[in-house]
């Protein structure tokens, strides 16, 4: 017996914020394998799947990498239905290409679901649209942990304002680089900035700033997955009220219309 | 009585790729404003409801888009929940911000649920992951329809190439032009690229291109809402099978696991 591996993004955070498609394949998994930034709640739609901790998400060294390919090819050759439950999109900063590649390799069928990735979580969230009329046309989505030019001196190589918006994934340890880097590629040191963690869970946190004291929020979102987002999309909209997004200083935003939406679950 | 207004992310197409969150807003939707590219199939979350079409997603004129806003809030004066339908994700090429202002000119509350976009649906369809090991670390999303250098030959504004992997939304009728702005960018002419019309829908189609040739994916996909992606994101993932993306020259590539997972609904 062969199965297939269906990759499902899980979404930001909260199990509701998971498609209906992905929810289905849960559904009828017999072996779930799931990293650390998955919703515990996302369990209840898999009661009947043995669910398999790989890893965490974005920090898995290749030796990790290997291990989760092999589980993978391993459960599909003696499950129908094996889901690789992944947080927010697979298809962004998710090692989605090595473990494609080793199911071809296997010659494993597999799918993928997409699933909302957390900048646009923390865009809904705060209620600040990524794109805006005139002033944000573009966004771009880059990490901060891979990117060679945070932490060196180099200011050819990625330094400069790629787009109007500029969304900056697993940056925790790295404000302060990413302040400098941002004025080296040219953004104005009062740029607006938007610090957003765990953005889609009920514990989310929000926090203004600019471009230029982005260290200021590492006490605040300290050790908690975060997302930066500087430029056009990191505006207040105009004559929205503070409690519309994440207030001057800090503030708790927790994620919109879970508790109604629970109760009509 | 006042009600609010739920902006609702519908995904990419299909209707199961919809938020479980954004479907449980339509089970209490009294009235849904929806714009041309979300699926009928998504009436059936809310047959309650009065479902009021309101134009074409990113080609609204401001006329249009004034009368978008006078009907949310009319509505919101006498029902409930009014829920703002949008094709994809409300937060990149939605023209949210205006319809946040508006509400908040008016005084009428609101919040936002992510969904899909097109980007990562497309990605997920033709298994193409937008970020690569080492060669793919950043993403830029950008719409042809509003980027004043896609058809002025001014190299200074807008004309390089800010990320790993650029996707482009609303390029249906710039093919050539885009093909000639990447080229002032710094593109090689033989960079890997992949044209997806209607991502997530059924009769999804996608085809593989270079960046010199884009062209001649306009008759394929002629008059169908697409998305352009080029660079380390529109390749091939090693060791899959064409059939897992998009083959050389042209495919009808559906969407994934649609049929399997209706039985299941």
């Amino acid at each position: 017996m062969t199965g297939s591996v269906v990759f499902v993004g899980a979404g930001p955070g909260a199990a509701d914020l998971i498609t209906l498609r992905g929810a289905r394949w849960l559904a009828q998994a017999d072996v779930v394998l799931y990293d650390a930034l998955t919703d515990p709640a996302l369990r209840e739609f898999a009661p009947q799947a043995r669910w398999i901790h790989v890893g965490k998400r974005g920090y898995a060294d290749s030796t990790g990498q290997d291990a989760i390919n092999a589980l993978m090819v391993k459960h599909a050759q003696t499950s129908a239905v094996v889901v690789r439950l992944k947080g927010g999109d697979p298809s962004l900063f998710g090692r989605l290409e090595e473990e494609l590649g080793a199911l071809a390799n296997a010659g494993v069928p597999c799918e993928v679901v997409p699933g909302v990735t957390a900048a646009i979580a923390a865009a809904a969230a705060t209620r600040r649209p990524l794109t805006r009329r005139g002033s944000g046309r573009s966004v771009s989505l880059t990490t901060a942990t891979t990117a060679p030019a945070l932490d060196a001196a180099d200011p050819a190589s990625d330094a400069r304002r790629g787009a109007d918006t500029e969304v900056f994934y697993m940056a925790g340890r790295r404000l302060a680089a990413l302040s400098r880097r941002l004025h080296a590629a040219g953004w104005p040191s009062d740029t607006p900035a938007c610090v957003v963690s765990r953005a889609g869970w009920p514990d989310m946190l929000a926090s203004e700033h600019t471009a230029g004291n982005l260290a200021s929020a590492s006490v605040l979102h300290a050790g908690r997955p975060m997302v930066v987002t500087v430029g056009a999309g990191a505006r207040r909209v105009a004559g929205t009220t503070p409690a519309a997004g994440a207030a001057n200083g800090r503030t708790s935003a927790p994620a919109p219309g879970r508790s109604r939406l629970a109760s009509s679950a």
